[in-house]
């Protein structure tokens, strides 16, 4: 379906801020009469407003048009162990933002209700009094268009709960709902590194692994909307055994739940002198103390590091040669691994893939960091409003 | 880009035959006079005409309208070793086949001279007067845009050659170039089994490995028209030498050209009697060879098979996956090998993707067999007429 010309208006002025009538006339390539009907409608319906007249280029002065400041988004950013969310302006700049412990493993209805309540915080503080439009990311796959989980392998008691009805009913807006990674890949197309690249994959490395596709503009999802799930393609003949079942498995062998195992391993088998040192004084140990280790130049740490990097590599490699995308962004907590991680990587994918897919490949790390979540969700949030307006 | 009224209206009259005008406004939703005024201007342009009084419906009765019968299209496709031509009639059902062996190691002047000297001779046998528009298939990356080919691997001469300028000349008619498996893929997607799916897959198993990308009823080609190049996926981490340079590819497993190599080996060391004959005989093997022991009961033959199936199976998991696609199409001539090959890769897809993915996953044989490239082919040429109409 060709998007209206409301819809194409609105997005125009959440990318570039206030235009001038002549310029939204030019870019849509329009009848201004057509524009000039539209931007009344719009502005009768509280979404755009005049914002004084523009510069000039010569000849009458044109009117600038401005998204109507009063527009609030809401994005929510679930993960297995804690969730973002955001209250963002017309821009989707945040204006005020919260994080908090939570589990998903509790449920749909405890969880929900955290996110609600969160939600309501930011309310009371006076982040906004009532939102234009909801995104939400789930840590599993999702339909896209019932807005429910679909057999979320961590997510027990959320398969096919209706979270956009609820959250819909209890913030009195539109909600959208939609997988984490494809948030995350979503807000690094609108507002990150990928902003200008049509087809590239997003490597979401957390606790597991996940992709986000990006193609054509657009995120793919698949027919059941778990497309991305390269954390289960094999990597290993007879690797570690994963939680999914199989054996060899990307997550079994990387990925932070990877990462932490084998810490733990080497800092018992007295292979890492500051990997037992952290353990015995913290009881436990994540990625991160790993990334620390090995900047402080622990030769196991570098090595747990390399070998990921290079199972991560080799099944880029293989995605390389498959889509032939325009950027590879690599994003979630893994990444702050840094520069040990990315050449490795870069190494594997670089000298397996086909020359003329790599020619000119960037393989980069995300910018927007935490925020990607909550912006493509904030992205999705807005999209679905101005469809509707 | 929406397309275009006519498009609508002539790809209708392609796929259905005849329709009366007013199933035509119904099925494109748009106002009766604009239609007719639409369907005056084609007529006078040749492309439809008037085919008696509909059947009635109750009422006055609607004129029905069909596309013009001198249309033809020219469909080449071109592989490594051997050449297809087809001239489709306006349903894209073939008046003419020819297929004649040719190298495409000759270079590109003398492999497109024998494609003008078939076509020249079909024209002379009655096949067509002038061709409307021609579509090309080139084993090898195509830049479908500027229908040239890029460092095409197994085609010395043809980097950046003007396929498509050359051949238009020539035929004076619109020509479109695309890859191979593309073109299968989009036959495929055409009037094949996947001809109701949106999101599907089609492998060719030739004496290499491809595969076509069909996402939301499209060809994907990526950035460099490389995307779907599976045959360098790595399957086994220290395997055979690559053409490619790589270790361990599925190409260099599996594929036509490792099966017949697998099959001399076998035969020379004394591990298959049946393929020991043949080798004998002709002096040299082929994946043929090897189907036919194989049905004989040769359980060398049988295992090759298997363990092609097996690694074919591994790449084809994580393309499910990552993908997560409505339906996998097989074809080319390894698709011959039959139920034992579907029987291995759907034990290794279904046993290793996430079930969520493979819940209703169709896993099938291509029915339309070495038609489907020339299908695809003369799709693409009737869609670009159709465009331009």
């Amino acid at each position: 379906m060709a998007e209206g010309l409301a819809y194409q208006v609105l997005c125009l002025l959440r990318e570039h801020g206030p235009l001038s009538r002549v310029e939204l006339a030019d870019r849509l390539a329009v009848p201004r009469a057509r524009l000039l009907a539209e931007l009344t409608r719009l502005t009768e319906a509280d979404r755009v407003r005049e914002a004084g007249p523009a510069a000039s280029r010569g000849g009458r002065r044109s009117t600038l048009v401005e998204l109507s400041p009063k527009h609030r988004f809401g994005a929510v950013d679930l993960g297995a162990t804690s969730v973002r969310i955001e209250v963002t302006d017309r821009r989707l700049d945040p204006v005020a933002a919260v994080e908090e412990p939570v589990d998903i493993r509790s449920g749909p209805r405890p969880v929900l209700r955290v996110v609600t309540e969160l939600l309501e915080k930011l309310r009371a503080e006076g982040a906004y009094r009532q939102l234009d439009g909801l995104g939400v990311g789930l840590p599993g796959p999702v339909s896209f268009r019932d807005g429910v989980p679909v057999s979320p392998p961590i997510m027990p008691g959320w398969d096919g709960f209706g979270v956009r009805e609820m959250l819909a009913h209890e913030h009195n807006c539109p909600v959208v709902v939609d997988n984490d990674v494809n948030i995350m890949a979503i807000g690094e197309g609108y507002g990150g590194v990928a902003r200008s690249v049509d087809d590239f994959l997003f490597v979401k490395l957390g606790t597991g692994i996940g992709c986000g596709i990006h193609l054509g503009g657009e995120v793919f999802r698949g027919k059941d909307g778990c497309a991305g799930d390269i954390g289960h393609m094999q990597v290993v003949a007879h690797g570690p055994v994963c939680a999914c079942g199989n054996t060899g498995c990307l997550e079994a062998v990387f990925g932070g739940a990877a990462l932490a195992r084998d810490a733990v391993a080497a800092a018992r088998a007295g292979r890492s002198e500051p990997l037992a040192a952290r353990l015995a004084a913290a009881g436990t140990l994540s990625a991160y103390d790993v990334g620390q280790a090995a900047a402080a130049g622990d030769a196991t740490s570098v090595a747990l590091i390399r070998a990921g990097g290079a199972a991560l590599g080799g099944v880029l490699a293989s995605l390389v040669s498959f889509v032939n995308p325009s950027m590879i962004v690599i994003g979630g907590g893994l990444a702050g691994l840094g520069h040990r991680l990315l050449a490795e990587v870069r190494a594997v994918v670089y000298g397996r893939s086909l020359p003329l897919a790599t020619g000119n490949l960037p393989l980069v790390v995300s910018e927007l960091g935490e925020r990607a979540g909550a912006l493509g969700a904030a992205k999705l949030a807005s999209d679905l409003v101005f469809r509707q307006s």
